[in-house]
């Protein structure tokens, strides 16, 4: 049992903060506010000995302002600091100053996935060079816990499909979209206005982001190193009310995917819109939550559900992290390694299989749907269901009067790419068929 | 990076396993046939020296008859073992077993929530004398990781609450109650039938096994310890399809729930039946899953779902927790201490506040409800909703015609009993009300 008396007279444990923003001031108000609580937990004092921002001079509430530098590289490199915690986001410089942390012999705690994403196999190399800690948690999927569940709780299990909605933004949109009737472009501006969105949404909208904690969760699911820029990636900006609506005719919701699978032939990562049922635990994440649903082996389907993003759900997470790390210095150990041990191969999306519905209006006449029926039979692609129905509001007499919506067994994307190419321009098919892959079904 | 090759010629970490059930021969079976992926997660080969058993000569189905033993004892005392899996379950010998096997210098992994309930302060502190780990995050709720999520993740947060939904033989029960219209009878000879419930059911049906994961739930989320026997407990038996439908008139389902609880005054952990609201991430709960659903200061609100129990499910679990031990071993350290720093008041029910619905047919007449309200007034207990409604098929001409559905704010169970005490036998009042908590809405 620790004792919080001995504790206080120890060497505390020292940390350098880098950034200051929503999440960070959250955090150095925490380390300050819950000293007592994480002293007994650590079995030490933790105090922050300086904060890196870009402007020192503006007063911040609650923080001592001689905390503050506008010099990151100097803080990092200081040798009265053991822990770094970095908050600034970006590739540039958080890696430069990551990697000078590591190299000084500092453990590093950081919420970056985009860096991670892109560098995490070095900047964990360099960790492991020097003995210390890399740690994570608020990466991926905000105050959720799933680095450790994932690294840790199954690593005796044999994990086949992780499928997430890790993208608050978006999750927002599309319950928006749902919800209201509201297009694309009207529920983007409620989101900004209501904060869940940035002035450049690129990033949400056009799943970077969700494809960033992709990587991030294959890596760990799969005991591998993937890059963000491994991961297929489609947003949601082409989504439309016609999209939602044909999802609710089968009593399906439109939700940001990012799905991770492994299989014999090797791994896919993969971040897009897809149709989800109203019933599978994923279909009912609703607004800016976050959720990751797990497919094991032995375990079978786990899911983790919780606030995405936020200050106070994100500063929780780097305070777990920080206070795991402080107290591996305490015991004089690093946490578990990264237990990387295989590269497999990785399938392009071409490869990948799963369920896909088309939609596409035809010429109502008959031998329309043995035509296609044929085309998709030619490509080996199953058909579960087709549904035939008149198209509201058109003059029959104009020829394109049908619609015709398809829900296919498993398929491999390429095949259904092919079934596409040879719709497209066929003369009984007007415009370009709309397809969006199914999951979770 | 781990190196499959290095560690397949080092020293292997030896695992005796102590019974061989569902769980135990799953187990077994896994370290053999995953022993590849073992190895390269952990870093060395895993294997299994012996199994101890009530009949060695029974034979077991994949299984090397040879490392049979019907001497638990010698078994644990062996100096060729390093990790002992316990998964006979109950208190003796499990007990004597596991402290044998820790003052021996073993690190343990064990599933026995029973055991840990009851005499987990004891042998935590073997272990941490002996400088071993002791491991069970398959005690608590099956496949799902908690114990890492609580321990590790959350440890920089304040949990103020969990409630988890932990046996899946009393979610089945109630779920087929709600959805078949079953008397509790009927229900629990279907989930025999479907090998849901023992054929002694009563740990489960009144709440004894609830009531353990409660415990070790509550000592993770709030840093210290509690006993099974420091939990209140009520089981489902009392319920009855009337209860379900008044559950269903306010949009809510009969759920058995754990709810631990921390506050300025103490904390609290109990076991009993509540009402859910269906919209709550735990009235979705069906069948037998297991969810926890945690609320923390910073973090918000989480949880948890999963396979509460079953034989892969749970060897899932003991896996995960045998792959981390392995590796500490390896690494030559122990896991993460027991966090263990504060002895907290327990607070009596009597003192828990908490939300009620009360039913009770009264006399139909006037100034019966002005009487009721009173009497809750008088003790402080505020009401949100008081429904009166005719008692259908009732004779009104018999006076005991109406009957009222309160439903108070949060109260003191000792008030609200003493409200229930007095309506108990008044003139108005027919029969005994009907109690039932009411959490989550």
């Amino acid at each position: 049992m620790t004792n919080t008396t001995d504790s206080a007279s120890a060497q505390p444990i020292r940390v350098a903060l880098l950034g200051c923003g929503v999440v960070g001031s959250q955090v150095a108000r925490m380390i300050e506010s819950r000293k007592e609580d994480i002293a007994a937990r650590v079995g030490r004092r933790v105090e922050l000995v300086g904060i890196a921002v870009a402007h020192p001079d503006r007063p911040r509430q609650g923080l001592d302002s001689r905390l503050f530098t506008d010099d990151p590289a100097a803080l990092v490199s200081r040798d009265d600091v053991d822990i770094v915690i970095e908050l600034i986001g970006g590739i540039d410089p958080a890696r430069q100053l990551l990697t000078m942390a590591l190299n000084k012999g500092h453990s590093v705690v950081t919420a970056n996935k985009a860096l991670l994403a892109a560098h995490g196999t070095e900047l964990h190399a360099v960790a492991e060079d020097n003995g210390v800690d890399l740690y994570y948690e608020a990466a991926v999927a905000g105050a959720i816990p799933i680095v450790r569940p994932l690294r840790e709780s199954l690593v005796g299990d044999q994990i086949t499909r992780v499928m997430g909605i890790v993208n608050g933004t978006t999750n927002y949109i599309l319950d928006q979209m749902t919800t209201t009737g509201a297009g694309f472009d009207e529920a983007l501006a409620q989101a900004k206005t209501k904060g869940y969105a940035e002035a450049d949404p690129t990033a949400d909208v056009e799943g970077y982001d969700a494809a960033a904690k992709a990587a991030l969760l294959s890596s760990l699911a799969f005991h591998t190193r993937l890059r963000g820029d491994q991961v297929y990636r489609e947003g949601i900006t082409a989504i439309t009310p016609d999209d939602i609506d044909a999802a609710r005719d089968m009593d399906c919701v439109v939700k940001l995917l990012a799905v991770c699978q492994a299989g014999p032939d090797g791994i896919s990562a993969r971040v897009h819109p897809a149709l989800v049922p109203a019933t599978h635990p994923l279909g009912g994440v609703s607004g800016a939550f976050n959720a990751i649903f797990v497919e094991a082996r032995e375990a079978g389907h786990l899911m983790f559900l919780g606030p995405g993003a936020g200050g106070s759900p994100t500063a929780s997470a780097v305070m777990g992290d920080l206070v795991t790390v402080a107290r591996n210095l305490v015991r004089g150990v690093a946490g578990p390694p990264q237990d990387v041990y295989g590269e497999f191969p990785i399938l392009p999306i071409a490869e990948v299989r799963t369920r896909f519905h088309l939609r596409l209006q035809v010429r109502d006449q008959s031998g329309v749907l043995a035509e296609v029926a044929k085309i998709f039979a030619s490509h080996s692609v199953s058909l579960q269901t087709v549904q035939q129905s008149a198209v509201e509001g058109t003059d029959r007499a104009d020829g394109w009067s049908a619609t015709l919506k398809i829900l296919t067994h498993e398929a491999r994307e390429c095949d259904v790419q092919e079934c596409v190419n040879e719709l497209t321009g066929h003369h009984y098919v007007n415009s370009d068929p709309r397809v969006i892959r199914v999951e979770g079904m």
